[in-house]
């Protein structure tokens, strides 16, 4: 059912816009879904785009416009008059609408506004400017229907068929006081099973659950998947309802924190993508390279104290990228459980409990790597028992600390309100080498004596 | 506007259970959300989890079975007949009950289908048992509005409302032939607008997304997501309607999704949570444990071949771990990068390309880091310039092999059918430290003449 993006449909419709075939172009987008086109436009060079952009009516090039990759559609907002854009806008929903008027310059920002002809949509659009992206207050949209609750359902009907027109989907029906505060809701299904006669304020349901214009996004993704909610209601500090959000904006959201957090693990530290740029892709990586880097600096510091076993167990620094690798990718296993148990509100029981728990589970893992290690040290690698057994009794403990280091640094910066998936990728890595060669040099010079 | 659940709020609940105080439990609980009650139950024992379930109604139930820990739940079901395990069945969608059975042993699972009373929510329940869970077949719900093509907005609306009560939220209503073909669907919105004596044929929307009951759940994800659907209609292999799937499951499905991808690149390869036994955390870190330790041996043996520098050059050792780290973490970056842009079709441009871009990336990183390393390396750590150089000249080799190993092996296993995930984590970073310290000890070999 879905339709096929290939080489040969781009390399068609580039010919048509060569040669200015606008009627076969159209016919060719017609039945084509508004993400496709986008995609296909993504794959254009920017004349291209906007030619394509131009032929196309306005209802589809709107949608168009939100599925664009955001340097596609920074080009085609240049090369757009306020009034074109205001055009655009008006197909938008509020949420959308803000959105895109986001990204424009200041100036160009008011000029657009004032273009746009339906006033109570250009006034909803400004009042959710005001708000951070990162906030329920940025997530929602003014479309809802509501009703009073000293309407009956006979009223309501009727005002719902007029609200109806302006919301694309209708998710719940609002139930709000005199003052448009927020009292409960009504359910499609109610409506539709309810006699017509009936007043509001006896089938409308007063438990709702809504959040407030300042709640952050990831906290009403929370809310709403935990509840079950296809859409939530948003009030402001007096209790009066502004806006709804609904679950394919918290989509995007679960979406977004769920690649930052793989990102972060991967040692990546703002949202990139593999088509950005060089210059991007650099500044989001190198930093992370740079702190690596830093780390393996200490870790040759620490192997220099040691230089004394060079002469007589100078194998000991043949171990010393093992015993790195050990505790690296023990630090991230335990750090990427904690992640996810802290983003998913699954820990649970005392940190007591946590630290008996991972002490265990650090040793029954390492005891069986140390078994491992001796016995494969020496038939492998012909590594003596005196100083396998050194290598391993070094590992037990080198995995024991970094399980520790792993499983409480995000622990403690979570409690420090910063964002625990720092914790993992490099930096425990790092740390870890760090810890690690430390503890194994140390105790190679008490069992063996250099 | 969250309810609240802490140490207090607990101890309270095990001590009205320990005194039999079913009433006032009853009160506690009595506006409390069925998730929240859920978890409530996670954090008691067994016992005290079956008595509050028993003063429950089955309303509720139902919803908190969903909501529980997957161990609590098969805790609770061993301790419930048949029969009233259908009981709370009845109450639950087809989709959630075909879950809740799927879970039971075999035996009782036909036991528990018998004792259903609704004969026809127990023919869609068993209906669905046939479809693996990860299709759309094992996803979709049976609930769902459908109306003739042949009727009027009228007959549509009468039928709607009865349709409606076995339906908890109408999505779409889906228009269909005499034979249950899927036609096309009709917005809710177009119901409300329309006259009543239009006939449907007139009014319905013909262009309907649709998914078969074999497409896997992540397709029905992906395709759910771009096209911006709260719900997408199931056809079996004759095109007729069978199911529908809302967004609330495909939240689900891309939570999973992005949580294996993040808990493979962590060398975790199994859907653990914090809280699971020691055991099950085990058995899905410990394979990746031994594979590091494993590759730990070749680099052992590696430097085993170069042991000749250790006489003139043995600085040269104390730099193997950070070479390692280096080439673990660039080749992470690189995979993530690379499985992201996989899993959100956002790859885009032939190989050859790729191939240029990150060779480009890598060098320019390389560089710097080069730079940092020859000058923090002379006047921090003392080491003298010409093996800076050498190892200057081998960490820009081994960042750009690095990263085109990370590059190139997710979009290989993409190739063959593998999941890409795979690569990242100690995939990765072990053939990374491998080929990076043999890359490394070569060159040096090659510049110090050793």
């Amino acid at each position: 059912m879905e339709f096929k993006i290939d080489r040969d449909l781009i390399s068609q419709i580039e010919q048509y816009v060569a040669e200015n075939r606008e009627k076969e172009l159209q016919n060719l987008l017609e039945d084509v879904h508004y993400a496709d086109i986008a995609e296909i436009m993504d794959e254009l060079n920017s004349s291209e785009a906007i030619y394509i952009f131009h032929i196309l009516d306005s209802e589809k090039t709107a949608e168009i416009l939100l599925e664009l990759d955001e340097e596609v559609r920074e080009k085609i907002l240049k090369e757009l008059s306020p009034k074109e854009i205001a055009v655009e806008l008006d197909e938008l929903s509020t949420d959308d609408a803000a959105d895109v008027i986001g990204e424009l310059p200041q100036d160009k920002k008011e000029e657009v506004i004032s273009e746009i002809l339906d006033v109570e949509h250009a006034k909803d659009i400004v009042d959710l400017l005001r708000y951070d992206e990162d906030t329920a207050g940025g997530l929602m949209g003014k479309e809802l229907v509501k009703v009073n609750e000293n309407w009956n359902v006979l009223t309501c009907v009727k005002e719902m068929r007029e609200q109806a027109v302006n919301v694309q989907r209708v998710h719940s029906i609002y139930v709000v006081d005199d003052e448009n505060r927020l009292k409960g809701r009504l359910s499609l299904k109610d409506l539709l099973t309810t006699s017509t006669k009936t007043p509001i304020s006896e089938v409308y349901i007063s438990k709702v659950d809504f959040v407030k214009v300042n709640t952050p996004d990831v906290e009403v993704a929370r809310i709403m998947q935990r509840y079950d909610l296809e859409a939530i209601p948003v009030v402001d500090e007096l209790g009066r309802l502004v806006g709804r959000i609904t679950i394919d904006d918290i989509v995007d959201v679960i979406k977004e924190e769920a690649d930052k957090d793989y990102q972060l693990a991967a040692g990546i530290s703002q949202d990139v993508e593999a088509d950005d740029s060089i210059i991007e892709l650099t500044r989001a990586r190198l930093p992370w390279l740079v702190l690596a880097l830093l780390g393996g600096f200490v870790t040759v510091k620490v192997m220099g104290l040691f230089d004394g076993a060079m002469k007589e167990h100078g194998e000991l620094f043949f171990f010393t990228p093992l015993i790195a690798a050990m505790a690296g990718n023990v630090g991230v296993q335990s750090s990427a459980i904690i992640v996810q148990g802290l983003a998913n509100n699954t820990l649970s029981g005392s940190l007591w409990q946590r630290l008996i728990k991972e002490v265990s589970l650090s040793l029954l893992n390492s005891t069986i790597l140390a078994i491992i290690l001796i016995i494969g040290g020496h038939f492998l690698l012909g590594v003596s028992y005196d100083v396998g057994l050194t290598i391993s009794i070094s590992l037990i403990s080198v995995i024991v600390i970094a399980s520790l280091i792993g499983t409480f640094v995000p622990i403690l910066l979570n409690k420090g309100g910063i964002d625990p998936a720092l914790a993992t990728g490099p930096f425990i890595t790092t740390s870890n080498d760090i810890c690690g060669i430390l503890i194994y040099f140390s105790i190679a010079k008490v069992v063996l004596g250099f």
